[in-house]
């Protein structure tokens, strides 16, 4: 489109319809991509064939509603992510319709099952019940993105044969996506066991010398697999979202 | 291979040249994967196709040259990552034979050009001059490991028309990898301009309240560009090494 | 003033009014510039012309509306910052007749209108919808401090067009007061596309790795571009502050 | 320069001597204020009436001398910062001609004298005698820069009557440096004495819990004085880059 | 007392009414100076004529008003630090007697007025309003470990002539306390005032880089003025007993 | 049991009941010692002969209470830490017959008294009454996994004799558990008086520059006393984990 | 012999020998265990029938020297830590005889064979190659106070199964000392896989996010393997104390 | 002085010979202290009736003896700290005369022996023979101070008796510096056995988790004894300083 302006913008410099000034000031201000009065994160999820994701944590439920009800009307689909079953209910209250995944935390609105576009599978391997809510939001945002996932939970290192016992499933899956808290050494040791790309993502589970997920984080960051990249803490959408990008190619 | 000695174990069962209890020992002891005198990096470098890597920071050049030949005895190819020009030339003196890339820290024992089985463009994109050594050696690195490789450097983000200048090259890129010091904020630049999978690599690149890279490492960790991935400080191997997995897929 | 009551002494020690060594204890004891029992921060604002200004978190509604009340006799303006919603409400129960700006937790006691005596433009940058309360303080602030203020709002870096499109905007400032969270990278590649003076505001938006802010604030301070200089984490006032002197000049 | 070669790609468009679609490719590759080959650094610089400055830490004299030749062959000034004494003799056997402040760190290539074109005075206030080459670099690069300048060493908070004994030179300038070390209190107490905006550097000077500035830098950011804006540690360059664009306004 | 029960044991052993062993056993057990059942703070503040102290903080009432009764049937005096209004309220409910200084979070159980046993005058200096619970700590615990105290609040370095007019005041302190959040500079400043030991005291006030205290301890410790020793966060108290104990020299 | 599977395995090999390559895709699978749906810390507790231990904290009280139930339906006793009141009050409304220590916040399911099969005494020294329920904690862990436990409380350094009062029984310990916040010295003094094992915990006890535990855990690490080691701050658990497993020895 | 020298003294009182008071300051100022001249870490060492150990970095190899000598001449074994070659050199020109392990950095004056008293094996099992250091320092320091010592190197948790199938001998030890660097996994898988005590190591080995074995060090704490306890950064010497006072239990 | 110069000042108004505004303008700019060119410090400490002191660190040489020669001059005692043995010789060859001490790093410019001012005995306690060097500058610098000072080496908290045996030497004190790295337990235990003041020092001394003396250091801010205050890392001559303060009330 914003090319299909460029073009326009010259065809009218071609044909003398507009002055040479009044071009030069227009192609200054000219975006390339983007048109001028749109919101930057839409108009990038939408040139990759992704529905809109709005950040709901912090956002009081009148404006995410608001932003929900804006996408619906433009017959376009909407992801929330991170909110409370009370913000949860309080959205749906005023933008009804949506489908709420209480454990990953997510409000969707659009059909019921997205279309499987990722070349391969994305599998999510998480090392503890606590961290289950950060692998659910991968696993679900990974779906809404078109992915097919599987989810490998409750494998922690401290009970290595149990991931053993799934090595096959590992080496299914095209992407992986590894989430831990505490030490956070569960992606090196899968990265040791798969030759795809590992997605970790280090969460705030833990107490004490965890900092909050910086012994995780750190833990990562120094993986002696060198398969490995690393998200933010607690980040399982942009896990899902790189894993997606990667899924496609 | 160890699929081959397992099968051949079970066959000497079958056949009954092996008795059960000293199957079962040698069984418990036998690694799934690897032999057991070979050291784990060869095995898992090998099984993704890749040459072997020795990470040669701290490793007297004694040492780095006994495992060079030895691995040239056996026929494979080796890469030395981190070797300053004194610790290259004393290698060299050890186990001749090698190329060496001085401004990407880099000995190589192979064939003089890898053939590329990587299926696109990796782009590598470096904010300052210098980031350069480590744009350097996530460059030299890919190359080695297969992939179709382009350096676009300088390009940092307080001057960002020149990056702006290079979008067409940043859209032909499968796979990215962003190299940034300082502030590190070309990755979130750079990620939100494209729709493929960005490896970040913050760079200890900075004084005073760069802390070593750790303002750059939280800058990409923290990216609003949610398609982002890091690694560890200065880790351009690490980067090359995602990045291949994923242009292989 | 001070200067007066010098004068005054020395005239008194002139005329042999006053004994020496009582004026040597005297000037001992006096101050050069305030008055004994005068706040320091009253006294420093009025010296620069603007408004007292009273920090209004952690400090009770009871406190805050006597210091309002108190300068309302003096036949003062003030101004009040960080105040929730529920202490402003109980502010203006005691102290009515301000006005009260949510968004940007302010409470200002004064005309409605400041009269504009900064020469040119302050233009107000902020990157993601989560840091409007603190552009909001910063842009307020500067309006009651008088200056000609715009808000440029949702320009993050990870979609960099939006920001081009408003480089004549851009341009036409000033001085720049640029907020942002997470990864702060916004006030690098402003300080690329202008010649002037930037004041950035890190803010405690994010989660995870921004650790409250700091990796904001880190990455501002290592910003290679080197026109910026940086405020406290979440501090509009003091961005508008250091900008309304700068736009006096 | 860079609007003159949009102007003649749209008159080649106007004269029907470019095609649509190849000048649509030309734009979309042309930087709006850039030339593809050149640094950022040097045309932000140029834009900005300010000399070439390059960064010198950690450059090899070979590359510095080569960017200077290259300047000079350009026929413009360029200032190098943070050049040892042993790197500043290498680059002038280089490239000769060049000025060099050895206190500063700083190499320069241009007139003797540079016109004043700030229009009033640049104080540079430091605390202790440490921290005088930073004081000298913030210095020599505002005088470089085209501002009149005084320096103010050696006025600590610990005795605070030298600084007091210097309150007319404070009320004289139009932008404050104020550099500290340890605790870094010196902007505070300069920034209650002024009503002028005061930029703060904090050096790495001090030993212990000093953490390489760390605590000068923490002071500085909260300061209770809300007319202070802070650079990165040992920054000189920067806060004289920002105090020059304060003082052409 | 203790030497009184070494003596006696000493004593019976010569009169031979101790078996050698048993007091052999009897030895190894005792404590120089304690009793075997008491708390140890008891203790040590008997022997050093204070008052018992319990830090209230985070205990139960309940357990609070057991330890003050216990006390108080011993005919010993208490302080209870650290306790809301609340906690207070409680403690009173079920400890009646004690007078209760909401600002400084205490309770006393004792005489009305302590006798002044402290040889000089205890100077509390303190920057702000926020800092005042502390300084009012302080300034009690020191009122009530017997020393005449005055409270010097409001001086904060930004407007450093209202310090300046106190210095007669600063000049009469023969031990001076100074309580400052934020940048913490004002010990600094004090202490190149005064050639008297002074106790610095960080408060968690600040917000954003004040890091709950971080910044201005760090201040404190790398003060200029090498007549500053610093106690914790927040420790008034603390300040308060190193006072006593030289004030009592 | 798990040998016995692998030896079943193989005899079905031998017997020629299974084909080669399903064997050999039974072998990758196979776990060593785990069966492939159990849950790892079940196993490896019961590996290990203790009780099933479940981490309460941040849990729902329905988890708690359903995985308790399991573990009784199975016969099988269960040990629940990090229990509020409330939580498990929760807990034990639905899954009755559990006793709860309040102080250690622990649930336990099981016999009333463990039968000792520790080898030697567990002492656990506490150093003030704020760390009392991280020590109460490592206690009845210990004594629920089958030690003889005592408690040495309120043994604070700043008070030393009432430590060294109680020697003989720092002597008789086989394994010594030592609990302390603040500054977290007293592992190192009991660490000199004993020639056994120390585990040391800091605690999360303190304000102010103990930062959450880290002054103490920091202080234990780079303890004088070489015969100490370390867990997590507030792990009285792992700690007493650890103890018994030495005292097993 | 403190007893004895108790003993003497309360006879010298019951025979009169001894005045009371003279008794009275001679108990206060006994040692109950040491002499007072002597080196306490000798002593406390000597207890336990280990040998004198000297911590030999940064030490001046003349005054190791003199302690080996002065320990040579009272006819006791002596271990010095931490020497470089250059440092053992020297030391060993000055005090001939002794035994120098480079790799573990030790120099050991005594008996060529320590005689095994520890009950079971220690295994020290280590990560990587550059973890060997310290891994070497804590099996000499081990094998040197009496006990039988495995190394088990190279099983970094990126290749699990080389770990894995060295389980029988993991199983077979008394106690571990795991050795790790980077993310510090190890322990967590190997204290998953074994029922006994195990001492973990952090190692200062790796680079960025590692900051000098902080990342290690913090995965260590946090380990989800409740039989994990750590000691400080490199010190192979303290775990071997640890687990040599843990096997001979 | 500076009162005389005010009196003298004052004279000449009261004689008429000084104009009214020449006046004004003269006490503006006077400091009530200080002479104008004078160096601070150097007057801050004549006004305590101290020596002059240089900190040497990082000082060239020749500045160093050309403040020394200058002091001299003007028949004033000078010591200079933190000088290293060559920097010391080459100051020495500059400026003869001087005292070395190499192990304090102090040059003395002075009568041999400083007569004694301070009332009591300053104890100087330390822990380990690493932590010599700091408190033998604290030792030094408080006997040039004036003070009797006493120095009890080598009694860590890991053999406390030999610390207990010094008990009565600890009493006697007036003043104690306790010294200490590693964990800094030891002013704790010696702020519990005494009822004087005690300033602790935190060394350097340490590794890994010592991070350069911040355990030390944040071990004594929450020490349990609440008669501890603290001073910068390594910094003997603060300690001295407010040892030597508090001496002389």
């Amino acid at each position: 489109m914003d090319r299909e302006r460029l073009r326009a913008l010259l065809e009218r410099v071609q044909r003398e319809e507009l002055d040479l000034d009044e071009a030069l000031e227009q192609l200054a201000q000219l975006p390339f991509v983007d048109t001028p009065h749109a919101r930057v994160d839409t108009h990038r999820a939408l040139r990759q064939g992704l529905p809109e994701v709005v950040y709901g944590q912090g956002k009081p439920p009148e404006l995410i509603a608001e932003v929900v009800r804006a996408q619906q009307n433009a017959g376009l689909d909407v992801l929330v992510t991170r909110v409370d079953v009370e913000v949860a209910e309080a959205v749906l209250r005023r933008a009804p319709g949506g489908a709420h995944d209480a454990q990953a935390r997510l409000l969707w609105y659009g059909p019921r099952e997205t279309p499987v576009v990722g070349k391969g599978l994305v599998l999510v391997v998480s090392a503890g019940t606590s961290d289950l809510p950060v692998a659910a939001e991968a696993s679900a945002v990974a779906r809404r993105f078109g992915n097919r996932v599987e989810l490998l939970a409750d494998v922690g290192v401290a009970g290595i044969h149990r991931l053993l016992a799934s090595s096959a499933q590992l080496r299914q899956a095209r992407v992986l996506i590894v989430v831990a808290g505490m030490e956070g050494a569960l992606p090196s040791v899968v990265g040791g066991l798969v030759d795809k790309p590992v997605v970790a993502v280090p969460t705030s589970v833990g107490y004490g010398a965890s900092f909050g997920g910086l012994a995780a984080l750190l833990g990562m960051l120094t993986s002696c697999a060198s398969n490995v990249c690393v998200v933010n803490i607690d980040n399982g959408f942009g896990a899902a979202h790189v894993a997606t990008l990667i899924n496609r190619l």
